[in-house]
């Protein structure tokens, strides 16, 4: 028996690092302890293959089953182990390569560089079962725990009802995907642990984007945009509550229009990206709390009528198979939290991708949506408030406007002419809310539209191609969004005893993307006139923040901790509210 | 300021105890402490008005909004209050009524006095909730948690649903029953806090016996007995396996008729007892592993053949509205864990009602059942079998028999004549289980039917009343049912190398009540022929623990800790087992 244990050398030659370890300790843990961010998706148990490194020197232990699978899958060279389940028995020289690292991932891609470590809540894993043996006939379940090395949940007696066909079908190799590292979600026939996808959604009052990522690597696949389906029934939220308030059908019809413009969407781009519906394994909302209780079918009229309340703030996730998305029915679905009756799960999500609630000194938030909801961080304190800004900004409720899909012109500059840009460069099909507010700025600059807002042309009317206009209805709608921006911003600030000068920045959000231009935004006074470089446009924060609670339930927590700290008032309850506002209608510059 | 706290005396003179208590010490933890079994159902939140004391001398506080209700609603003199709210602030005298006393509950009405401390899973609270404020609307659901002092968890979209129109239609009263202290599982207008039931249900492979429990009080409320519907596809666990095996659509029918079985005694067992089906919160199931595989509907072809394995032993809580049953969709279904393939949850139950798995010594458990369950615990071992016994014992199969309900033959004694009782005195029907041991028993006695089994008549019958009779094929039935729980007996000793004489004790559980007379099943060699002392009958385990499972979840983990100590043999496998079975079929006593 030695009374020490024996201490070791490791070189880490593809870090060029040096470490040292006691006889018996794991190579993974040593290699973590070094700050070397090596996959440990199964926890260390040996069941995921992530974290081969190459033995260069020193001890090669037999091949274990699992390893000897592994090897043989990702076509890796004899001196390839598992390093979780390595044990350290003399000097080493080991190699890790660039796939056994954990990929740092940025949430936001504009914006905020905060790293995200992958963390998701649905991991899946490649078992091949013991069989039972007559003398100790085990269940299937307990074979799969046995196999995995801990108890399992099950919910769903769907799964157990397969269960007995598919190990046949197998035999005995399945696959299962688990959620929270405790209950089985999905049991799939052979080796499909390399296949796990989720769905990051934002439910926008107009606009709806999907992301569809693969939540083990972390990788987003790309994203698909349509209207909100519901826009049919009213084109902001108050006229939907309004609708949902006549008859209790109108709350299900709502409930069916977004839910059939999702399915939609989602099936077109799962089929684009070659992903089966039962692949989804998890979701993650982002919307307003109007939009997450209409998606699930929860009455509103409590937010139409003082005191405004709503049913729900925070939820536990979902089922898919209850809530009718067309994705495996198992799949969970995590809702954003709300912070209040009118800032809702959509602004928590933006707030914790953009790194908004760490941030030091005065900031606001600003997301230019249907609703345009504003945040402001003085110090450690948060107030929120919520305006009506109306459809403008996405493109609708504008004669030729549209969302910023194919065709739309969303950038428009005057050198010697009007140049205009489309997406995708494609023929003209009509504005989006960016290329709106780049013409508006454009045409009072030549004096073709007044700071009032009235067109001079007496056709009342501004063509910019063929079947393509603007007419005087189309300023009033931009007029009355750009009101209720600035009007909000300014309550906020007095509220809160704040100059704009002493903010210290704003960002930016808005399903519109980033094509915003903030010279044309602050002079028809949609943002204030600061100084360039404290505003920052991060595009679709909400989305961002949806793709992170789909890859880091780290992050879910973070954000269910915000939306207590937030206080809200409601700017219709301001007594400078009128003065403010009618004060705001002018398109012009402002600086305090 | 004091440095040390002041110290108090309390009188409890309903108890004559005298105790003492610091400054500020809450009077219910102090109740407690001195051993006293003060009920706090609500974990001392003040939320269920349980622990009502009379404060007969010393500080009376103001009563609080809560105790003003409670007080008036169980009609209690001014100077009661809740020992869970009263902060100690002087010398004391008090007095604890009855009903603020946890009554102890034995686990099984006859054999071994343990007792149960009652803490159901589901409970009920009522709630006045804090109507919401304009100037910080809070969600409904943060409403109720404010009122609970904790977070609660929602899964069933549907209770959200009907949220808001219950908060109106109950101006913010509302009861709701809370499984685990954490998930809300029914919401309800006004306070229904009282009322609260459970079933524990034992699906036998014969007979399905249902008890109705208040899980407030732990009272037993009545129990109802019916026909397994699947009697229909086959008379035992074989016949049914193999039938489910032919077809898929077999095991949909096998489970349907359980199912409807079950719904049908439930709802006659309801309705007699006036409570509604959605007030069952809570059920506990215990049947053997086939039944309960039937039961949720889980393909049980493994079970028919070689290596013999299941598809679980043990599940979570599954919701009753995806189960079929028709009580609350949101009641959780507990089901018993099981042991092995053909040992199941019944059994378990049994064996931790009865207290089986804490005994010193060498014992016997029997259960005789369609199955004829046998475990042996030898010290700290358990071993266990499982033989075919067939439904005799339950009165099936045989020309005459019947269930131990009304009309049944369930005891005969020869005193000079025949004399036969029938439960319920009332007019015969037929011949349950214990009845036709008692016959068989007496026939042999008299010389009119052989220790072989041959009845001498040669009508090869016995008349016993009008349309009453027992014939040759009766015999057999039982002299079957005997020899396969006499052999299964002989096998497991002889597999522990214990002599019959080595037992302590023997339990003998089963669904025929405890009509079974011990000389008689001795005289046909059911059971051996042991001192009588020795040998108790301990009724309808299976349901006991069903009961038991239901009220306590302490005892639901000891039963999952216990499935996993026991091993298994099949008596089929043994070289004995041919020879042992052939020696058992003769109908006379044993006593080695």
């Amino acid at each position: 028996m030695k009374l020490f244990p024996q201490i070791y050398k490791i070189e880490i030659t593809s870090h060029h690092k040096s470490i040292i370890a006691r006889e018996k300790e794991i190579l993974a843990d040593k290699i973590q302890e070094a700050g070397i961010p090596l996959n440990s998706y199964c926890n260390k148990k040996g069941l995921c293959g992530k974290c081969m490194v190459e033995i260069v020197k020193g001890e090669l232990p037999p091949l274990s089953e699992k390893e000897a699978y592994f090897l043989k899958k990702k076509k890796l060279g004899p001196r390839y182990r598992l390093a979780c389940l390595y044990g350290i028995k003399g000097n080493l020289e080991i190699r890790i390569p660039e796939e056994s690292l954990i990929q740092e991932m940025l949430i936001l891609t504009t914006g905020i560089r905060e790293t995200l470590s992958l963390n998701p809540a649905v991991k899946k894993y490649f078992l091949k079962l013991k069989k039972p043996e007559i003398k100790l006939p085990l269940s299937l379940i307990e074979l799969v725990e046995k196999e995995l090395g801990k108890k399992v949940l099950i919910t769903d007696l769907g799964l157990l009802k397969d269960l007995p066909r598919l190990v046949e079908k197998s035999n005995f190799q399945l696959t299962i995907a688990l959620k929270d590292g405790r209950e089985i979600i999905a049991i799939e026939e052979g080796d499909t642990a390399q296949r796990a996808f989720g769905l990051a959604i934002d439910i926008g009052t107009t606009t709806l984007v999907t992301e569809v990522v693969d939540i083990i690597s972390g990788e987003s696949l790309g994203t698909a945009t349509s209207k909100n389906g519901q826009a049919k029934y009213g084109a902001d939220v108050v006229s939907r509550i309004s609708f949902a308030y006549l008859k209790p059908e109108n709350l299900e019809r709502l409930n069916e229009a977004v839910l059939q413009s999702l399915n939609e969407m989602i099936a077109n781009l799962l089929w684009k990206k070659g992903i089966k519906e039962s692949e989804i394994y998890e979701v993650a909302i982002a919307g307003n709390t109007s939009m997450n209780h209409f998606f699930l079918g929860i009455p509103v009229e409590s937010l139409a009528v003082a005191p405004f309340y709503s049913v729900f703030t925070h939820l536990p996730q979902l089922r898919a198979g209850s809530l009718g998305l067309k994705i495996n029915q198992n799949a969970r679905v995590y809702i954003s939290p709300n912070i209040q009756s009118f800032v809702g799960g959509d602004i928590s999500a933006g707030l914790v991708a953009s790194g908004f609630e760490a941030k030091e000194g005065n900031f606001l938030y600003i997301d230019l949506g249907t609703n345009g909801e504003i945040v402001l961080k003085k110090k450690h304190k948060f107030l929120a408030t919520s305006t009506a800004a109306g459809p403008a900004f996405e493109g609708m409720n504008i004669s030729c406007g549209m969302l910023a899909l194919s065709g739309a012109i969303y950038k428009a500059e005057f050198k010697k002419r009007l140049v205009l840009k489309t997406i995708n460069e494609a023929p003209p099909l009509g504005i989006c809310g960016t290329g709106l507010i780049d013409l508006i700025a454009i045409l009072i600059e030549q004096g073709k539209i007044s700071p009032k807002g009235n067109i001079s042309h007496k056709e009342k009317k501004v063509w910019l191609a063929k079947n393509i206009f603007i007419d005087q209805k189309d300023v009033r709608e931009l007029q009355l969004a750009v009101a209720a921006i600035r009007c909000g911003i300014r309550l906020i600030l007095k509220r809160s005893k704040l100059r704009l000068k002493d903010l210290d920045g704003i960002l930016i959000a808005g399903a519109f993307g980033n094509y915003l231009n903030i010279e044309n935004s602050m002079k028809i006074g949609l943002l204030p006139s600061l100084d360039a470089n404290k505003i920052t446009f991060i595009g679709n924060a909400s989305l961002a923040g949806a793709r992170a609670f789909l890859l880091s339930p780290e992050i879910r927590k973070r954000a269910e901790n915000l939306v207590r700290k937030i206080e809200f008032f409601s700017p219709a309850a301001d007594p400078l509210f009128q003065e403010y506002f009618i004060d705001s209608l002018e398109l012009k510059p402002y600086d305090s």
